[in-house]
Order: C-alpha cells, then structure tokens, then sequence
C-alpha cells in the first residue's frame, strides 16, 4: 500500500523560535528532562526555567544525554524576566480551586490564538507551574490569559511532562489544510464481475458440503452477493479467496472420487 | 471576571467502559505509572498489560498509592487475548522506518473513527508497544488501524507516558457538543477474538485441503489475519464465514475416512 504523509509536522519552522516554554521552579529532574523531550518531539527548542531547585536543575542539565535544548536552556530568578520578551503568556494549570483573574480558556480553543500571536510575529510562552503548587498568583498576574487542559473532575491534575506534551501536541496539531486522508484503499478493489465468478465457485463448494439445502439456494446467493460486495474485496483478496474455494473443491472431488 | 465551563470532559461516561489501553511488554514502572496517571486524568480506567516484565510490573502495581486503575488492570500473555473482545484495535508508535501493512492515519483523524465506533457500542482498544522497540510486525497483525502522532522528524519517538497523555487528550478533546447519540448501525462489529476464532477454522481447511504448504504457513497465517481486519467483517457475516468452513471442514474429515 502507498505510504501517506508521515510525520506531518504543522508549525511553520519560522514560528518555532517564537514559541517558548516556561518552567516556574520545577524539582524532579525526570520532569524537567520529560519536557524537554515532549519540546524536541514537537519540534520546539526555547525552553526557560524559573528559579529551579539548584541540584535538580544541575542534575537534568548535566544528565547523560541531556538534549541541546536543555544545555541551552534559559535560567532566569523570575517569571517577570522570562516572560519580559513575549507579547502572549499562557498559564497552565488546574483551575478548579482558584478563582482567576483572566481570561480561561480550553485548551483546544488555544491554538487558533497563539497561531494569529506567532503569525504576526509575536513570542508566545506557555508557562507551567511546579509539580507540587502549580502557579501561583503572583505568577498568574504576569499571564494574559490561562488555559486549562479539559481532564477529569475526579483526577484533574497532569503530571509536567506530560501536560506539556499535551500542550505542544495541541499548538502544532492543526491541520487545517491537510486533506484528511482518504480511508485508505489499500489497493484496487474487484470488478463486480471477479466478484460474481468468486459467488460462483464459493456456491458451488457450498452445495459440495451440503451448506446449502436446495430451497435456500436463492436465499443464500442473494445473501453471498451482497456480503462479497460489503466487504470491499481488493482484486488481490479476490483472487486469494478464489484460489482457497478453488483447492477446497478440487479436493472435495477427488476425496469423493 | 466570571468564571467559564472548567474541566469540560467529554467523552461520555456511558463510553468510558468501552475504551482501553493495552501496553504491551513495557518494561519502566514509572512509565506504566505515567500511562495509568493519564488514563485517570482523562476519565478511563480499563487498562491491559500484556507479557510485562515481571519485576516491573510487581513494582508498578504495588507502589504505594498506585492507582486503582493499575491494582485492577488485566494482565494478558498475547496480545491476541488482550484485544479479543475488541471491535477496532488500534496500534501507536513512529513508522517511519516500517512499511505498514494496514492503513495508517494521523492522530488529529482519529477521533471521528473511535467517536463512531463507541457510539454504537463498540469496543476500542489503544495499544501501545514497549518503550524500546514498540510494536512488532506480529503485534500491527491484531491491528485495523495504525495511528501516528504528527512529531518533528528529527526526534519522532515519544515516551510511552507522553504518548498515552496526548492520544488520550485527543480522543476525548471533542467539544463540538456532539451529542453522543447512538448511530443505528445495521450490523455490529466482529470481536478480535472472534476473527481469531474464524481465522483458526480457515487455516485449517487450508492445511485439509494442502492449500497452505508447511512452509507456508506462518506467512499464510499473517496474510490471513491481516485480510480478515481488512474487510470489516460484521458479527453475523462473521457467523456465516465460519459455518460454511465448519460444514467444509466437517466434509473433509467425512469423506476421508
């Protein structure tokens, strides 16, 4: 079968400088280092970390392997001068329990926003709390707006690493001009004529084994017609199929022979 | 400012049940942990391990304050078992590098299919492969679909917990209030277990009948299932299909002897 669009990567390599992701005092290197590979997956590299937890920033920073996005990570002592260059500052976080001061919004109703923000040129940075606090509300007062991810009442808050991969998937996953594909056809399919000939000899191994009393006959031929043709055989399951009912009764008459 | 909708979740309760998780032979507690955490943070809770490796698993399922979710979660020696009582089996990874023998679609596609197919009260499952190999050609076999998470060519390869976090999030990301009604459907889905069931009874006759040469059969084996996942067939269709090869089987055995 013909290979689709792998890897179908939607924000425009102009756009990926604009976007930042901001990490207010995070403290399990794991996550630090999760989110930084959620960033490389989705094709991003300026990551900012606020006022990390000292061992545990030096820990991820210098891990084995740790990406060139968290070498070159950006460290600043506040929320204020890591944000101080973005014209749009998206705070993350469950909401439930705090009543905000700006604009929330769902997170699927974000990506339009932040698509127009980096369309015109502006820098947008989504910011995410530590694992244990989330934001607070000092740090929210610096963000134009909050977005929450839609999660269950019962267990609504996200692990890091993974809300900003949830994130990252959201704000490139637009595919707007992408042609949805086709449910693929995996090859060409029969001619009702090949499906007629494969009713035929199918019929017949029928009737070989005795499936098919007399007086269902018509029945069971209306039926096998509309079933050959339900399946959507390709030419290639066809001639498969043909060749099987084919041997079946080969092997039925000389058996009986 | 007034507070909007928080915590909008919309996959329908009615419709949780009927969507699992099936990671197969993961080896990291902490990603098991992951995927389960993110299974609760987007409302689900049916989770399948197939052949974990053990030491993990014991750790996984019996950390302290391990979810419920993980503590009930079936565990399954194939993957076969695991997804037998499946109408759509979808498999995950980066196929980049393989040729796929199902149609692959993008994850932003997926939703409509899935949305569909638990309307009318079928049953999905996710299927994740391990954190260093993901699915093998064997595995994709038990598949009808595959589905690839749109990522930067350079670093495609998500973890396991990211990739469960952001499939989820889509799947229930849904918010044009679509009512969730069932659409009548005309036919039900076959169950995975039930095309095992056919597939078993055909390759016999093969082998009865010496179509399916000894050398064959593993190759013939995987043909045969891909085949049957490709033709959607329906439970009846499927009921039919078996007893014809049934009734052959039994003629075969008969005119033998």
């Amino acid at each position: 079968m013909k290979a689709p669009h792998y890897n179908r990567f939607v924000l425009p390599e102009s756009q990926r400088d604009l976007l930042e992701i901001v990490l207010v005092s995070p403290r399990n290197p794991l996550n630090i280092g999760a989110a930084a590979r959620a960033m490389a997956n989705f094709g991003l590299h300026r990551l900012s970390v606020v006022a990390p937890f000292d061992p545990t920033w030096r820990e991820a920073r210098s891990a084995i392997g740790a990406p060139e996005l968290l070498v070159n990570a950006v460290e600043s002592a506040t929320l204020s001068e890591a944000v101080a260059g973005c014209t749009m500052v998206v705070g993350t976080g469950t909401l439930t329990w705090r009543k905000p001061e700006q604009p929330v919004i769902q997170l699927p109703e974000l990506a339009p926003l932040v698509s127009q923000e980096l369309a015109r040129g502006g820098r947008v940075a989504m910011v995410f709390g530590s694992e244990k606090h989330g934001l607070t509300r000092e740090d929210l007062s610096w963000c134009h707006l909050l977005v929450e991810i839609p999660t269950d009442p019962l267990q609504p808050s996200m692990n890091l690493g993974q809300a900003v991969a949830v994130c990252l998937y959201e704000l490139t996953r637009r595919t707007e001009s992408a042609p949805a594909t086709k449910v693929p056809s995996v090859t060409s399919a029969a001619p009702s004529g090949r499906l007629d000939l494969l009713a035929g000899v199918i019929e017949e191994a029928m009737q070989a084994v005795g499936y098919s009393p007399r007086a269902m006959q018509p029945a069971n031929r209306h039926d096998l017609r509309l079933l050959l043709r339900r399946l959507s055989l390709s030419a290639h399951d066809t001639r498969r199929i043909l060749g099987l009912f084919r041997r079946i009764l080969w092997r039925l008459n000389h058996l009986g022979r």
